[in-house]
Parts: structure tokens; sequence; C-alpha cells
């Protein structure tokens, strides 16, 4: 625990990977791409997945599960969406394993266990969604269809880093089906808004609301919106995805309804997801060169409490103290660990805790069971108080509020500092070169342009946002007209 | 909705698929052997993830997830676990499909994209775990390891069944790690304790604890703990096992620590699963031939609530009554539906609620207005009586109780009726092919004899019954000395 995290500044990178092993939240694995979620990381996604539970359920969606692999006749059914998945699919062949005639004691891939037909793990459930929808829905009565599922999903990248970009991920991914197109996109607007809402309230992340261009929306979406963060390299990253599908999965697997007026018409759907990859958002978002920092609302551990003593008499004399303030804490939703390990230093336990992110410390000795105080220490601000024991319980809750406020703020801050509005692509070089972060320019809407710019800077449109204002002027790389301006960044 | 299901009697088995199809809890999928677990059905599955997963965390255990894959060489360590399970592999051998030269549109496997190393898809994951245990257990520091995790796993059966045996399925397994043989035995069997408490206490479902014998025992294992639960058709169901598995694992992955002693020493270790199985299990204690009945305890929906009226006046009126009502059942922890659609009529919508084994129904018409009163309808018994609606939230809340009461009390008569204690293998034979059930029976020990008796009667040892009373006899098929009576069934 003792040697310091690489530095920010020094190496953002290097200083991510070092971040996410040494505060335990998760390890690369035995398997190229895949990695282990750890506990402590575990318990982050676990907050996650019930404030996002709540918020689906609160807006009338059902969870279901549908299977993990995805035939491939199914698979190719819809062709954009097969064409965008097909490079990086995992495929099942074989059904058996038998000894390995030439290998004592080793196992291979039976040859007489070929599958007829291949099984693509699924990188996206679409395909597998919308022909079991086929059954389910055959009158306007059945509509809306409003389904979520948290499943696994694999997408066999190249290159893989740990939360961001992984060939496993965790994921919800909802799929609904709706009679009209306006009732379909508000659906997808409106999950676009419910991401936003979470990212902004727990993860205390700001988010930028847009819609994609052409050539980064979902492979078989007609409009993909989005919501994208900034992280402290000024590189942006997309945390959540909300697609209006058109007809088209309909029209792939013939899933038709009859309308109140007795029609047959194609069902509109919409799908979304968001990942395990938000915890690497959460990382890059509030951390620093000590470790993690973690908003209140999403931290396992919301106050840890460590004894300063000498010899076992003082250790339980603080104990009856602090656990009567542990109960009284917890009894207010408040999540606490109270660390008596004897193994460790209170030095080695505030480093500790520093670098997993706990929202607030609070240490207490000898001195202070005699004066009715105890010192507490906030984590985003670093900040040391001696406060009184009484009426302790208010003050942390009103501390924790302060910090999930403070982050927010904080990240809103950079994130104005990092927001630059350009008019020249020379300008546009130099910022996305020297300061990073979003470039505010106009664009001409052609996918060339867009593909040129990157070529030369890497930067992409994230988004054309939500509310953007309206006004003209002139493409900052073409100077073709433009209607509005569009955010470029670099992005993980 | 109008046509009735088979009878229990006629067909049980064909009772049951139509049973979970018209319930709306699962259905088969366009991949073999893979179900769909329907919002209704996974509504059940949530509500027994909750309480294990509190059951689990108030007894020290955190969640975390590990890979879906294993890569063939650690699949194949630990051997018997590799034999055990070879059969029944998924294996991935590709990473990519392609453009299908000859079939213009559609995709295949591309050929250069073959895997060096193939990966199975976990049918468990002991492999994967404590290859990953590896790197985290140096010291008796680091145990207990007390790990839960939530997952799918395959296995390629060939004959499934819906939620009792499916090639992926859901559940959660647990896997740990300890210093000593003694704390291992005595986690093992504190999860199947808890199993136990779990399937009487919130699924009303009563079962046997023991140990299973060697032919029966988990691949990889030193002793199998089992739960073991009576169907209505006198089968017995394996409900939840949990694993001894010595230090078999430790030697496999080299997984050592130094002991307080400073000696180097495997780590022993225990592993402990139940499934979507135990929806199966839930369906077959308790539903009857107009539908599926629910513990209260388990079921998405405790009380529905059914409007009697004529026109939208008196739907209205109800409405304010029923609103208030279920404001009030909600306020005490209670889920309510409000069933006020005016495309259904009310016998059409008690056979729904009756096939979905909703605990408790409330009629409540225009008369019941007037006089302050409704009609309550229990699904386990049938019963209807006419209440006052004051007072009516204490009365629900007894009822539901009641109810689960009732489920638990008649499944264990039920069982009380169905084991035999049988002494001679002509006595043996009659009940298991006429009565069925639970026998109860001495047994010499050998697994040649469990392998005849299987042979001449299609049942299995399901367990030694961990309070099976020690008593000497004598085999009830060869005659020879046996210490103790083992309880046979057959089984799903």
């Amino acid at each position: 625990m003792s040697k310091k995290l690489t530095e920010r500044a020094e190496d953002y990178s290097k200083w991510y990977n070092e971040l996410v092993l040494r505060a335990d939240l998760a390890e690369n694995s035995a398997v190229r791409g895949c990695m282990v979620i750890k506990p402590y990381g575990f318990a982050i996604w676990e907050k996650m997945q019930a404030e996002l539970d709540r918020m689906f359920k609160e807006t009338g969606h059902q969870n279901a599960y549908f299977p993990l692999f995805v035939p491939k006749s199914l698979f190719e059914a819809e062709e954009k969406n097969a064409e965008g998945f097909a490079k990086e699919c995992a495929v099942v062949t074989h059904y058996r394993l038998q000894n390995d005639p030439d290998n004592p004691g080793k196992l291979r891939v039976d040859p007489e266990a070929k599958l007829e037909e291949e099984l693509v793990v699924r990188p996206t459930s679409e395909a597998i969604i919308w022909s079991t929808y086929k059954g389910w829905i055959q009158s306007y009565r059945d509509l809306p269809l409003l389904i979520n599922q948290w499943a696994n999903v694999v997408r066999w990248e190249m290159r893989t880093r740990l939360f961001l970009r992984t060939a496993e991920f965790l994921w919800q991914e909802g799929h609904t089906a709706h009679a009209t197109k306006t009732e379909a996109i508000a659906e997808a607007k409106q999950m676009q808004d419910i991401y936003a809402e979470f990212a902004e309230s727990f993860m205390a992340m700001p988010v930028i609301k847009g819609v994609k261009s052409d050539s980064e929306r979902f492979a078989g979406a007609e409009d993909t919106y989005t919501i994208e963060a900034l992280m402290q390299d000024g590189k942006a990253l997309q945390a959540g995805t909300s697609h209006f599908l058109g007809q088209n999965f309909a029209k792939a697997f013939d899933v038709k309804f009859t309308s109140k007026e007795g029609k047959q018409e194609y069902v509109w759907a919409t799908s979304w997801g968001v990942s395990t990859r938000l915890i690497g958002g959460l990382i890059m978002t509030h951390s620093d060169d000590l470790g993690l920092v973690l908003p209140p609302k999403l931290a396992p551990i919301q106050v840890v409490i460590v004894p300063i003593y000498k010899g076992e008499e003082q250790l339980a004399a603080i104990s009856i103290k602090v656990n009567e303030m542990v109960k009284n804490l917890r009894a207010n939703g408040i999540s606490v660990k109270f660390d008596d390990r004897d193994s460790f230093r209170p030095g080695a336990k505030f480093a500790e805790y520093e670098l997993k992110g706990v929202p607030i410390r609070i240490a207490i000795g000898n001195r202070d069971l005699e004066n009715g105080t105890l010192e507490v220490a906030r984590r985003d601000t670093l900040e040391k108080k001696t406060l009184n024991q009484e009426g302790i319980v208010s003050v942390i809750e009103n501390l924790l509020e302060e910090i999930q406020e403070n982050l927010f703020s904080k990240a809103i801050n950079f994130r104005k500092e990092k927001t630059t509005v350009v008019d020249t692509f020379d300008e546009f070089k130099k910022v996305i070169k020297t300061k990073g972060g979003f470039v505010s320019a106009f664009w001409d809407g052609t996918e060339e342009t867009e593909n040129k710019i990157k070529e030369l800077t890497k930067a992409t449109i994230r988004c054309i946002p939500n509310d953007t204002k309206e006004g003209n002027g002139q493409c900052v790389f073409t100077g073709k007209p433009s209607e509005k301006r569009v955010l470029f960044a670099k992005a993980y």
C-alpha cells in the first residue's frame, strides 16, 4: 500500500491502470481481454444497478432474460447490425470436449460434436429479442412492450482496458416495441434523459445530451441519442446510448401488429444500454493522485472509522463509543465500516481508504474520548476538522450531501473550462492538440468532412447537442454553410 | 385464457409445460435448449435473488464477477471436474465472422480468426476462479475468502425442460477459500442450512438435508451437501448443493498460503449454488389444475383487485375507494395490482390471476361500495369471504402469512404421506412403481448396489439424510450389513 500511484500529470493512462488494480476494483483475467471485477468494484456496480433498475421500473419497464447465444441465421437477419458486429464476435462451433488421444490428461474439441449452425455469443441482443417478440406481438393491445435485461455481452475488441473496453462486459439493454414512430422516439429520448439524470445525480458526472452523427450511430439504428462526459485528461467518454431503431428489426424479423384500425403494421423499436464502462467514467471524473474519489451516493463504504489507540484497553474504550456511533449512522441509512484491525497502523489505514475513495474518514483516539470529540476528514477536499461527537449523525448526513454536490460542481467547472468555441481550423487543431476537451465548431454535415477532421486531429464528433443554439455559420473545415455547432473531442 | 390446463392426474409433465407457458413464466427460444425467461417468471427470480443475496451478505459473503470463458488449459487442470463437464461444454473456437463469398448477404465463420486456444463457456466457475485466487491468497490473513457470483452458465444437456434443465441457466455460485479443513466443512454446511432455510421459509418447499453418495457427488468435490425436495408427482428434485472441495482445486492451481506458523499449506475450498431450477421446484410443489400457486413471500403480485362494474361512472366510484386501499396496502409493503382494464370481463380476469398464482384476489362492486364490503378470495384454498373494507390492511397482512404457512404445511404433509420406510426389495420396487415419493431403506454403501437398484427401478440415492437415525440393518438389496437408512427416489 505504501508505494505512491503514478501521478496523473505524468501518465494519465498508467495512473488509471494502477488505480483500478490498487483500489481493488478489477484486474485482467486469464482470458484475453476479459476482466475479473473484484468485490469492491462489483459493490459499486451493484449500487449503480440498484438505482438504474429503480428508474427503469418507475417508468414502466420490466426485466426479463434472453439467451446468451444467437444462431448465426438470426444474427445476420438485420444486415447493418450484423455487419457492424460481425468482426468482433465470439463464435461457438462445438458442444463437447473429449480426451485428447495425443496428449494423455488433456482435452480437445470433439470433432464429432460440431454444431449444425454456429452460435454467436451475443454482442447485443436485438436479433434474439426481436425474433422472440414476433411471438409476443399480434395486436396494438400488446404494445408498448417495455423490457430490460441485465446481462453479459461479448465483443472481441483488439485493444482492451479495464472497465472502458473489455471483451466481455456487464450491462443492461432495454428493448422496447411501440405502435407509432412518435412513441418510439419519445421512449428513446426518455431513456437518454434517465441516463443523464443517473450520471449527474448519482455519479456526479456531468454529461452532454445529443444525437450521434451518421458515422457514429449504432449499427441498425435510425438515430442514436447519447450522453457524453469529459474525463480529466480532456478526452470524451460515451457513457450511455439510446437508439431509435425505426422499423428495421421489425422488418428483419417480420414483427407486425394489428392496429386499432385493423391494419397490419410493422412495429417501431428502441434499444438502450449502459455498461460497466460507467465505472471507468466514474473513476476518471473524480479521482486524484492519492487514489479513487467516490461520490457518496455510489460509495460502497460512505464512512470509515479508524481508532487511534495504544493497547487493548484504549481500543476497548474507543470501541464502545464507536459501536454506538456506527449503530446510529446505520439507522440513518449510512454505510459505515469500523476498521479495528490491529495488524495495520492508522497511517496505513488512512492511505488505504484514500486509495479506495471512501468519502468520509473519522479518526477517534483516547484524547477524543475525554473531550467528546473526533476528527472528520473529507476525501474530496482532504480537509480535516475536529468536531463534537454529539450530533455527529446529522453532521455526517449533511457532509455527504455537500461532498456529492461539490464533486458535481467541480466536474461542471472543469468541463466549462475545457469546452472551447472555435471558428477556424487552425484554432481547432491547436485546441485539440494542447488543451483537449470539447471543441464546439460548425460542421457542414458531411461524413467526408468528419472523416478528414478525424484523420488530421484524431477528434471525432461526439454529438450534435440537443440544446445547441440554432444559428448559421460556416463549417470550420470546408467553409461551407452550416446550421449548427457540434461537439468534437478525442474520445475513449 | 379460456382453455383449461391439462390436469395433473392426466399427464403431469404436460401440465407442467403448459402451465409454464400459459402463466407467462418462460418459453423455449430459437436456441436449442435455451429458454427465454419472461417478465413474470423473471420477477419471481428477482424476489428469490434478493432474499438469497441478503442471506449471503449477512453471513459475510461479497459478490464479484469472473469471466464467462475458461481457457481449455485451465478447464482441464482439475481432472475430475473437467471429466465431469467435458461432455456438455459449449466451445468458442473463433472470434470473427465474415461475409460468405458463396452466399451473398450471409455470414460465415472467418477461418483466419481461429483462436490459438479454445475457450469453454463456463459450465461452472471453479477453474477460472481458482486460477484467479492464486493471485489473491498469500497469507492466512487473506483467508477466509468468501465470494459469490450471480451468473449465467451453459451445460449442453441433450434433454431439456423449462427451468428444470436448460442448456443455459442463471444461478449463483459461491466460491470460498479457507485455512483449515474444519472451517471449509463448516462453511459448506452453513450454506446447505441457508439453502434449506430459504427453501422452507420463502418457497414454502420442505427439503431434506443430506449428503450425496459417491456417484452423485459433484465432479471434483470431496463431499456434496444437498437439499432434496419432493414434487407432487412423487419425483425428487435436487434443489441446491454445497460442496466441500478439499484441497483439489488448490492443488490443481497451486494455491498455497503461509500459515500463522509460517508454513506453506494448500488452501481448503467450498463451492455452492442454486439456480433458476428453483422456479421449477416452486411450481411443482404448490400449483394445481387451475394454474400456478405462489407463496406470498415470492409472489410478484401479492394482491390483485378486480372492480365489478357497469359503466364508467361505477368504475370511477370504485376506483376512488380502491386507489385509497392500494395506497394503504403498499405503505405496508404489500405488492398490489389494480386491474381496471375494460377490455376483459371480471371472469376472465379471475381466471388469469388464478393461472398466475396471485395469492389473494379482492373483488369490489357497486353493492360493496354501499355496504362498505369487499370479497376476498384465497388462491391456495379457493375460499371466498365477504369482509368489511375497514381494517382490510391488517386482514390482508395476516392472510398472506396464513397462506404462506398453509402452503408449507400442506407440502410437509404431502411429503410425510409420500415417504415410505421399506425393508424388502419387493416392497421397494412396489412403492417406487405405484406410490412414488421417498423410500427410506438400508443400503450397503457400495456403488455397485446403488447402480443395480437404479437399473432395476430408476430410483437413485437422493441423499444420506443428516438426521438419519443411526441403527444397524441389512441392505434392502444385498442383505449385507448397513449402518444407515438412505433416501431413494426417482428424480428430475
